[in-house]
């Protein structure tokens, strides 16, 4: 069993495998057990987390708990500081045609982001606007690795989230006459000369190479936010929340 | 000499006693000497970089070459992917009386920031904004840390910098009649219903503790950037991203 826990945590394939993730900390399961996360078991380790601490996690009670030692703990646990508690959790559907769009949609569309850091910077981003949901094109890995459920501080499970192929996603922004703005370096006008406040996908690419033509070629605009320093390089979360909060600022916050 | 290099490396202590620090990375020295720092030594390991290379980073050619071998480059090089070259340069003044801003400047200041990382996106982002100052007040460390070099990617060298305590800093900010909008969580009005189009400094604190209260007592205008999702936290740098490109947003950019 513990050999099979440790490869949830290490290898994409074991959790591919399985359909299942682990999550460290008592507010990202909080979180996840919110977000609708079915979970299968609560591993906890009694030095570190008290028997009410682990009960308010498990208030159906239908979580089975299973206590571990130091030495698995140590052997799970991935941050520094920690809390106690692991949850093995049931991944969820990534189908794109499984959203739940409002009438009037925003979306944040990341193609093929490097870094699980920075998925989970794009994550926390669309919590705070309440995106409808945040679409990875491409993805370089799957998106239960450990660094993203830590980077995203639980807005992994937060937001609806799909993947598919630049293809796949292309036909399905189209398909619901959802216009789409892609940012990018060349022949673009600047972002804040577009209209976000119909139903609007924002598209980032990689912070090295930027969005395949395929996406350029089909967006609705391409559009650019203007750099006027030493260095033509912008962090992909960075670019990705000046695009968000603009479209929010059009659509009047929640006022 | 090794070991006092390599002190330079890891102690802050070495760096303000020898006033030095190290710059690795061929574009990070270019940038450097473009923004006015004076190198004291280029130390280069053949292997990797050629006499050629190293003699575009020395135009002038007075900058002393010392080749080093593999041993010390090693031990100094920090980063993943190196290229071979590592520069030892003189810090420069971190006054705030040194700054030199335009007639209608726009300033970040961020006080305290927890994170070398933290502080290198938002030089990145002051960079791309071409903003004409980033203060720190209350710094918890030196600004020539390794991280903060390497997570700049560089823009700790376009930028100019300065740094004082909180009340110095208000201090300054009042006495240029630049008005100073803080980011907080409570008592303020939504970020973009202000006008940064006079000079202006946009103030960011920590994303565990946010701004002091010396800071949001002193405001031209406590301000805030609305959250409506589960969590209410964002990435500083991201938050300062935002509060600057609405700046730029309504001082029209470069059109």
């Amino acid at each position: 069993m513990i050999k099979s826990l440790v490869q949830l945590q290490e290898k994409s394939k074991s959790r591919k495998q399985t359909g299942t993730f682990l999550i460290e900390g008592r507010r990202e399961i909080e979180l996840a057990l919110k977000g609708g996360y079915v979970l299968e078991q609560l591993l906890f380790y009694p030095e570190v987390i008290s028997g009410p601490q682990v009960s308010q996690l498990n208030p159906s009670g239908q979580i089975p708990l299973v206590e571990i030692n130091k030495e698995v703990y140590e052997k799970l646990a991935y941050r520094d500081t920690t809390e106690g508690v692991i949850g093995v959790a049931r991944s969820k559907s990534l189908e794109l045609d499984d959203l739940k769009l409002s009438k009037n949609p925003l979306i944040l569309v990341a193609e093929a982001p490097e870094k699980p850091g920075n998925i989970g910077a794009l994550l926390r981003t669309a919590d705070a606007a309440k995106l409808d949901a945040v679409i990875i094109a491409n993805p370089r890995g799957d998106l239960y690795n450990p660094n993203i459920v830590r980077s995203s501080v639980g807005c992994l499970f937060t937001n609806q989230i799909a993947t598919g192929s630049t293809a796949e996603i292309i036909a399905f922004l189209q398909a619901r006459d959802i216009r789409f703005f892609c940012a990018t370096l060349q022949n673009a006008t600047v972002y804040d000369q577009q209209d976000y406040t119909t139903p609007t996908a924002l598209v980032v690419g990689t912070e090295a190479t930027g969005l395949t033509q395929q996406w350029r070629d089909a967006a609705t605009q391409n559009v650019i936010i203007p750099m006027e320093g030493e260095i033509d390089s912008m962090n992909v979360s960075v670019a990705a929340a000046i695009l968000i909060f603009e479209a929010k600022r059009q659509r009047g916050f929640k006022r």
